[in-house]
């Protein structure tokens, strides 16, 4: 039977989740959402979908799922709503910048029983579902050490940092997912310190720019996250897990694998550029793996619960910066 | 205006072009022709096109292009009704094993006036366009010397082998584009060894398994092919070029950047492990520039007289082997 | 004029400063002393010196010179009595386990204007160095940020680890080293975390073999610390360095070059297997460095002050683990 | 017993050579003999050792063993007389320029049943041996094919290169040497192309700066090797051999492990500048090899056939140069 799905925003990211959302089997876009109608004129028009308004979207018994890649701010409204309409969820990070509304979010997801993926895309991409999958066959026995390096090759404008709800929330909140699940292990505290040190109007926006971070595990494993707003090299993403039995790491991504030895030095790719790059590949993965587990009726690989946990840690994470204490969770 | 297409095979490599052909803006595949219908049948319901004969698509007037992705002895007899027809041509490599066919088909392309691209999908790579940009850029200066590694994970079966044209016609004529193509000039000798060092059945199919080749250029310039049937660790496609100011090397690609430290070694993945994974991208780079070349009517990267240039270079070269004497061009 | 040596210390450290003694032009050792005389009488034969007492060595007024590699708990008295006897010291790290001695011993030195170099081999590294150099050539800007990496291959015997001081004080106090000379920068504040990860044995022993730190300077900038007693793969000694221009990578060494392409993966050397032979070049680069500054004059890379700030930092990380503080400098 | 040595030559490389001898336990060096006195006396006051006259040192029955590291024209005659009073002899590359020649030196060596390593010290490189030892241990099942890299900075004078007795004799006859000792079978012909490209003076001293040269060995294994006189990144010292089972490569050594992420690339170091520093634990290994061979009446690694057969295939290859056919051996 065929799946018709709702897309709310045809941004950047629901432009790219429009066209791996076509790739899928049995599966059909019927209609684009977006307050900025051109944007979502144009991106139905290329897939044969109509534009909508949300109401209208969320009330046809037809859509079967919805894709949220609307500003941030219409998260928690329309998972609510689609929840209570029994539709299938694929929604972006992050479910709420507040913890309580997220948590509201999780419960009414639970009670619907729908599906509801958050799109924690990076658990898609080829490189770290390997890493992923070889230390759960055993290559490096038992995991003990995290190391994650998420570094971004520009911070965004000072308008959206002011809306962001932090670095914590809005950058690490990906590697605090990382963490969770590489570790597969929950953080009995955290400790956060933050420095501005590439935009003083980023201080003032009462963010930082530059984050080092330790997570203590349960089972007493530990992670370290550095991350910053800008590196002059491009968009950083790596990590690696010691075990008793040896490392894995997760690299960068380059263009090309070309290698050029001039006369000062022997040189290779800048990584990818960003994320709409480097994770590609993940975004189609992340779009397959919904469809057909809600086809087949089988578990997500990143729920609204991960979301809410990954929120929890940014919370704790902000709160010890601005405290300057460890937060025991 | 929308350009409709006959793509002739269903097999492998004409999946690959239907998958890319439906990515190009104002373009519509819609005929599919294949000896073994329920392929053509599956690809054609697929895309919206239809089944048809050779004879039907290529006498519809609605045709605006072919893409022919059959066996290699169907090329010429398509191309040269293609041309008749005055459709605009895709043509997977080789034009024809016969030299004089192959030349035959570049003269009718020629006075039919139709652009006609030659399936030599490596100058589509996005690392091996790389280094010829780069080339062009200066970065090395004057090129000198160039190095191909071209190592195929495992020998085709025997039949394959016997109707192949040999080893030079059939896998080095890849190679043999690839010199003409960054070293921009053209061959003033061959010479070819070769040994049977994988399988003593090839040898007694008449063919060879490992060769090597150096081929002199017209301002001196050196290239040296050494090829396999046979690499136990995969698809190994590289290649170095040395100029006066530096050295440019195309790599191997991997399908992830995991990077595993055991008690033993430290390793990456093997290469992408054939040519379909390979060249995924340049295979997409290669239909894009097909069809906005003949829709801006701009100038083909491969033309059918590179074809025809590499066919003559895979005689000399097995007539290197064959005699034991370097032959001139 | 020829700088005559005493050697304290014949063990595996000794024996490897005595080797690079023997290259530096104007010095010689003459005296070699260990309580465990078949040790000192091999090396001072070796090396045509002489077996001789503490007392004997230190009061020869021939001596210009002490190199001091015996146990750490003779580190201090020795650095006291060769300052008040006017010699220049070469002292193993740490200069003492207890911070307070480890002060008086500075301000002896102080007193004594003699030149004292403390072991922190690590500065004298062909790569770390490098990467110094290259930071003050200003290729990556105003550094941000340190993620230092430490692991041993394995753990010492659980006999050493209890007189060690702990892993703060053994281990890391390399990495403290590190962290002040790469960020050029004083601590302002430390948080470590740690756990027993590897042998309960060294958890029974009041030690932690798995740790994490945040350093934060007076410039705000970041240090992360990850160290692990044991790492499957060997001896894994890489940092790098954030800065606003770039990043500077110091990666493991490796025995060979030799990169293995089998059926399963692509595989190089494990990196060197522990710090006499990953840091051999840097113990020569050292000993070089320690003669020609004495014999010039000039200022010595690594001080006894040195030796007192990374201690400050291991005294402050054990303190910031036991507590579960930061702790503030 | 001691073995006491004579050196005759007193430059770059006889220092080198003089350097290592003195690590050598058991082994002292007696005389140093060098047209160019002062050189002479400088390294002989440098270890002990006295200046004498090639007579004087070659008659002194206290001489156990001789290091030639004079000019090439002086290789043959050295190592007559060093054989015909029994000495044990390590002579530098090439045995002499003149076919004939070093076959008599071959003849006299064996007659006098005195060791004689020819200086191949490639064989002596850590990486290349581990190669060797690796195939030897099977890792790669039967080689097929090997690849050569072979690169200088940049050519020498004009004035060596017309006394060098071409390229294929100066700089190939290393890699042919690489040949036979990797694929551990004999040449039964040589394909040789060359240009001139990086300096037409070369061309007018009737020698080539770039080859490329093809042999077929006995078992029809297949050898490539491509040389230039200038690199413009450096000394660049590669070579890999494919195999029924894989594949095992040989990579150029750098000096430090740094890497660079800037703006436009991440780079590493340029290699080992030239064969001193590449090549300096392969010097080192060599000596060692020589006396502890000729203390333990052990094999050598590389013979005075071993220079003879590189000097027949430098000789086939200048001659297919010439002539523009393969040749047969």
């Amino acid at each position: 039977m065929m799946i018709e799905v709702a897309l709310f925003g045809a941004g950047r990211i629901g432009k790219i989740h429009a066209g791996n959302l076509a790739l899928q089997p049995g599966v059909r876009l019927k209609y684009v959402v977006d307050v900025h109608e051109p944007a979502a004129r144009e991106l139905a028009a290329r897939y044969g979908a109509s534009v909508s308004s949300s109401e209208a979207a969320l009330t046809d018994p037809a859509i079967g799922a919805v894709v949220i890649a609307a500003s941030t701010d219409t998260h928690a409204d329309l998972i609510l709503q689609a929840a209570s309409r029994r539709k299938a969820i694929f929604c972006e990070k992050p479910v709420d910048l507040d913890l309580a509304r997220a948590r509201r979010c999780a419960a009414a997801v639970k009670e619907a029983g729908v599906p509801c993926l958050i799109g924690f895309q990076r658990r898609y991409d080829p490189t770290f579902a390997a890493v992923k999958a070889r230390i759960e066959a055993g290559e490096i026995g038992t995991p003990e050490m995290l190391v994650v390096t998420s570094r971004d090759p520009g911070a965004p404008p000072l308008d959206y940092i002011r809306k962001s709800g932090g670095i914590f929330k809005d950058m690490l909140i990906h590697d605090f997912d990382i963490c969770r699940w590489i570790l597969d292990d929950e953080a009995v505290s955290v400790h956060a310190s933050a420095s501005v040190l590439t935009d003083p109007a980023i201080g003032s926006a009462g963010d930082a720019d530059t984050t080092a971070v330790t997570i203590r595990t349960a089972k007493g494993r530990l992670c370290q996250i550095n991350t910053s707003r800008r590196a002059a090299y491009g968009y950083d993403q790596r990590f690696e897990v010691l075990g008793s039995l040896g490392m894995l790491q997760a690299g960068n991504h380059r263009p090309t694998e070309v290698v050029y030895s001039g006369t000062k030095a022997v040189s290779q790719d800048l990584p990818e550029a960003f994320f709409l790059e480097r994770y590609r590949a993940a975004y189609a993965v992340e779009m397959a793996h919904f469809f057909s587990a809600i086809q087949a009726g089988s578990a997500l690989r990143t729920t609204i619960e991960d979301g809410v946990a990954a929120l929890v840690l940014a919370d704790a994470a902000t709160r010890s910066w601005q405290e300057g204490v460890p937060v025991s969770l």
